[in-house]
């Protein structure tokens, strides 16, 4: 089976939460579905109305597993929505979060969006000591953290355990009555801040503030833990501060280019990308500049308005693509790529293409569409990406696959556009990168390209192990 | 809806479990297929590989829930089993059991037939320390007790967890490489042990030793624990020695006419209530016998027999009754009770009918069933019923509806008989049930007749009330 | 998989409709649950409100069919509903009955219990004129006879069409403003009349208008056309009077023992057929008379009765059986047998057993039923059978699978009391047969016993074999 | 709930066949997927081994209907598949294709895009003489002619048949040996052949052909009738020769642009409408051209470039929108555009656009998503279309909605500027869009636009009537 980018890196989680709207439970729900790129796995919705939680969660995309009827008996002004593609944690319903605990008579849920480094030796200092585990996530440990500092009142108790926490969250918490956003101190993942009348909003994302027509009002900030209940937002910012720690790839590939993150709008940093390209990779004899659809479409324009080239979307896109179909035999080459794109063959045949792409991971889908757009007859076939080669894996959130399987991790760049059958291959620059961002190194983790590592991880770690 | 039985008492669970045997599951399957009266809301399976817990549980019947592919992907040699009817915990797939839980690396799941009277007090105090609890059902405690006890040993956790443990449970545990069966000390709920070749096997009844051919071997004993794994089985009692408690409406109800239970086959027992019956209620000049099938078919033959009467299927049950359906308008008289039983007017008309009913709870369906068999012309219509008024509710497993529901709760014999629109009702006495058990009174509890609870139980505590 | 019944003949199909109610589709509905034992392969409902037509149909139970919603759908104060087992046609949905026809903006539907005997030459010869068939059932062909005949008026048409069909018909027609009852000059099925206040109801069996409190008025004649429109209710007889010829083994095994039918109450006619073989195959010495249940309870209790001996339910039915399960492996000797019924050890063991069973069509499973008793130590089972030896195929809507199958087609009595490892084995004589019914012979279709066909069959003719 | 495209005209159906490959029902599979845009409300595939049909149809999109075990069922070397949005006949299982029927034990199926448009008047002579249609479609008159014709022999048979049809018809008919394609003689729908090996391929646009790699040999002609069997291909051209007219809207919007019909590619011809516009309609201040993806891309890439302005991607797809959501509250203003496309503020705020769209029916969708443009800051908004105003509705096949909703029937350009709020609004004129062709106004039915339509129409018609 196919999914839309199934081939490209996995995308970790996204959460949305509402606080004070008599329809929180329908908000969240559109919320979660502008930020389905971020998660296709499972989704959950859990309300509050103030008395008693209620929930819905489940495998599969935010519409379908929402009905009509799950949205009325969500019940409550306050909710706390999640979409999940687990980067910790197996594929089971029992791993969909918001994750809800039922503690001493009081309900508590947590989203969380990110991968906490040292989630292992806590869990098993945590059994130790008797607590049972229900799933194999990370994000379970804060909540046994939660239970035995509760004595300590709410808000202590979660200063307490979220200090004790290392690696990257962005965090939706609810409890029957209040709403906490919480994000790492080295600001790994977005979040941000929004109002819709008196009600306030928090999302990974901007683009699904957008959807239900939320006012943006400030991203949380590294560091920040932000309460919101009936006397309003308040905010805390209870640890030492850190160099921030933006994931750059959220530029590169992930966040949505309508979005606004980080300080900036993906759109524009992505064209910028594409100029900067265009500066390190001139190819004056060009007859034309084209994407691979969707995610390359930015760049590529950036790079074609620089370099005064035409643009073209020379692989049309099959719109119905995204749903699961049945595998063809195997000697239908290059089929999965073709279901996807397929090419143009009158603008290909006797020209010389620039493809602009976001990133290459393994390089596999990358060789079938070169090839693909070789079969129609291109005579020269170039290639830009618009951003470093991926070289070391990510222990922030994002599965870029084991590192063995990053193409550019055992082969240098020539061999790389070699295998890919190119005639020329150029990957942005690290300055590159961080002139289209225009801000400095010091804001981003580039560990998946420079291997240094923000925050320090035990390499041994991987996934939890315990499945049931 | 309408469901068989579905007017009666609610029946609580039933556990099967298997050492042993390569097709484990599938034994299972059916021994939990044969235990279907014993619970229709949720079925689980839980096997054992020797290293890794394999489950699937699900609401509903079990032909329902799984499925070939299930019960291939429910790989081992152990397996445990499980029906249920909620008497504790709401009716939610997070209840269903058997209850499984990850601790440190391994697996340990359980399934309870039973009511333990403690649960909540255990509960509070466990929460109270920073356990978190997954589910609302009294049966979750002992696992809490076990993961804070596991330091000690296996076998040396569970007897002390056992022993805090007060009220009602026959228990099937499973690690990755062990069986072990716990009842009670009072023996409320029947548990037996059988063999099937080489293979372990135990179940609630011995109806589902018979369904797979197994050899039945014993019953286990009240306060007895059965460890079976790869050495064989081993037997303690650890707890002191107590009264016996065995629950009798098993024998007048909920346990199947087949089965083998506190040592008498339910049928001959059920045949004995009828003949009591025809000793102390005779109706020498009634035209003909004849029972609401089929939980009265054997006392009614047991009394027909007794008293020399003929006996006839007055009444013929529709074989398609047990599946849901859409519920008829308000005009439709006595609807439900057509649907389920439907009257031979040739064989009533103008007749006098002794009906022998097992036991009358909320006495609304008796109530349908009288009148519809007045409106095909019976001349008289006597019942006798082959226990005891229920006048107190079960804090051990059986869910009778609440105090204010049975019917003789509230009124005398006399009211009862008028109620129903009978010309004549008996109850068998106490004694006359004892004596069709051919065992002594101190063996059973009798607490629903006489509300002399064996266990003492907080008549406040209901059902947990923390579902999420 | 299993069903209930499914080792028996199979059953061929029920008719149900009401003219001038409200909630037409609602009764049919209960009226359809009422007979499901005529069909269980396929249901539908189709309604008029005067109008249009509205129909649903589908594979399946009745209850697992409809929904309320599509009952709220099915409009009209008319409604024409079916259950069907295949008897002509491939079980497929296109074949699910009431059959529909849209024919020059009007629609026509019908509801077929029968099998017609010159269907496939009556075929042939319309598609030769350019008709075009939608399916393989034989209850089509009538259709086109009448598309072709519609220009005489639909009465006319009607008759015209009838008239040149041959074999078994229970047809009910409906029409936007009509419903019509028609039953083949031999009034082989049964049908009846009732009225539920100012509505009628045309049903299979009385059974079914008892479920509803509908008032039974009469039969449906032989040869007789009923018409019921606003006008209230008008019947003609249009065809030549023809022996009638019952269908005998509706008595035996088919109908409902709570139905009245060719005049006579089931239950008695069975158990006459019980007290007639007490009186042709005598066991004194038997400890106990048993039946396999449930088809075997009626005549079991006469046989007891006129023989004076106990009777006993040894054998205890699982409630839950009629439910698809998955199959045993093949090393499960007899599961399929203990499944549905397991004998009662201890009431059986060392005893000497008279098993009363309703007929023998291929034996197999009677074979393992019988070895079932035996394992739990009978020390003498005999077995008397309500019916003669089954010889012959049916032709006329009942399924006794291939003639080569049917066990008395091969092999005398005492062979089959040898294959069957019974002590004794009697079969009711044809004389004892009819003796039980009070009604000359005359007046049956004995065909499956004696070869008689009333009405001259094709032997090749098979089912059709133009299957999609 | 909102679907792809769902605003716009909808689509009617896409053919796809495949002759002499073993995998021929998989291989169809995939050419449906990629027709999906031409139909999404049913799909089927019919196959032959070469001795009995086998067929799968259903509601729904071609990967959610087809499982692995379908295609497996699917045998045969021969298949004819189909997707459809109806656009006569209601949206009910029954009229899903191809319409298969069995006639005199031989099977014969259909595939139909186009409309007829005297299938009516066919339909009520056919009726009279005694046939009964199954469906509500005009495809099935062809069926029936076919069947009163047959004795003719099959190609006589069908050349009768066909020549009494007017109107639009893209066939693909199959016997049990062979697959015939059949084209109107004005051209009105496109249909081509290719192959794959030894095996042909029969389909409506070229793009399913690129899926499979199979390769293109040609278009079918106007009029021409194309029969493949084990001879090989055959080709004949029965009626008497007339003007082509290929429906110039599958130009503008239905093919998919890496199509080639009607002799060119698809993707060229709607940039050079792009150009075009460029010429009628200048924007020399505009900062930017944007497109509403996707199907406004092309002409967008062709305007920008004629103008030498700068293209952008100003508004972003939800690359899940596809998928079937619950509505919002009425409050949401816009909603249902912003789910689908999200303008990019930074990029439009301040700006003045020149918006490219490929055809305005309605006008509802083209007014909110302007009114988002607006909403975020734009400075002016300009709106060119790739098309003439639609003022007439399609008798050939699609469904524009009712003339009544066509924007341009009730109001002249200026109004519509005025009620889309736009800065100014230039549609393509005719004489512009012929000359995008590169072709002959002879050759073209534009009779949406100028009301000329080539083959006469009753405008009473509309769809059948005939629904069950």
């Amino acid at each position: 089976m196919w999914r839309a980018r199934s081939q490209g890196p996995k995308e970790y989680c996204g959460v949305f939460g509402v606080y004070g709207h008599p329809e929180a439970a329908r908000l969240t729900y559109y919320g979660l579905y502008a930020l389905q790129h971020r998660g296709q796995e499972s989704a959950g919705i859990v309300t509050s109305d103030g008395k008693h939680l209620h929930q819905k969660r489940a495998m599969g995309l935010v519409p379908d597993i929402f009905s009509e009827r799950d949205l009325k008996g969500l019940k409550g002004h306050i909710a706390n929505g999640h979409v999940r593609y687990s980067t910790t944690g197996s594929s089971v319903l029992g791993n969909a979060q918001p994750f809800i605990i039922n503690y001493a008579g009081h309900g508590l849920c947590v989203g969380h969006n990110g991968n906490l480094v040292n989630a292992h030796e806590l869990r098993r200092h945590l059994e130790k000591e008797g607590s049972i585990f229900q799933t194999s996530m990370d994000s379970e440990v804060v909540m046994h953290l939660l239970a035995r500092n509760i004595h300590m009142g709410f808000e202590e108790a979660l200063v307490s355990s979220l200090s004790q926490l290392r690696g990257a969250y962005s965090f939706l918490f609810m409890t029957e009555d209040t709403l906490v956003a919480a994000r790492d101190p080295q600001g790994f993942r977005p979040l941000c801040l929004g109002a819709l009348g008196d009600a306030y909003v928090v999302a990974s994302e901007t683009c699904a503030l957008d959807l239900i027509d939320a006012r943006f009002i400030r991203e949380v900030e590294p560091g920040e833990v932000v309460f919101i209940d009936k006397n309003g937002l308040r905010s805390i910012k209870p640890f030492t501060r850190q160099r921030h720690a933006h994931c750059i790839f959220e530029f590169i590939y992930f966040a949505r280019p309508d979005s606004y993150i980080f300080g900036q709008t993906v759109y524009s940093v992505r064209r910028r990308q594409g100029a900067q390209l265009a500066e390190e990779f001139p190819h004056p004899d060009a007859d034309l500049v084209m994407p691979f659809p969707d995610s390359g479409n930015y760049a590529a324009l950036g790079y074609a308005c620089a370099a005064g080239l035409p643009f073209e979307m020379g692989m049309i896109r099959n719109h119905y693509v995204g749903r699961t179909f049945i595998q063809p035999s195997q000697d239908m080459r290059d089929f999965g790529v073709r279901v996807k794109l397929n090419p143009v063959r009158e603008l290909i045949k006797g020209k010389k293409v620039v493809i602009v792409e976001d990133s290459i991971i393994r390089g596999t889908t990358t060789m079938a569409r070169v090839q693909n757009i070789r079969n129609v007859g291109a005579a020269e076939v170039h290639m830009v990406v618009s951003c470093p080669p991926h070289r070391f894996p990510c222990h922030y959130g994002i599965d870029f696959s084991t590192k063995g399987e990053l193409i550019a991790c055992n082969h240098k760049v020539e061999e790389i556009r070699n295998l890919l059958g190119l005639d020329s291959l150029g990957y942005l620059s690290i300055e590159g990168l961080l002139e289209s961002t225009s801000a400095s190194r010091q804001g981003f983790c580039l560990a998946c390209f420079d291997g240094e590592y923000p925050v320090p991880v035990d390499e041994n770690a991987g996934k939890f192990c315990l499945e049931c």
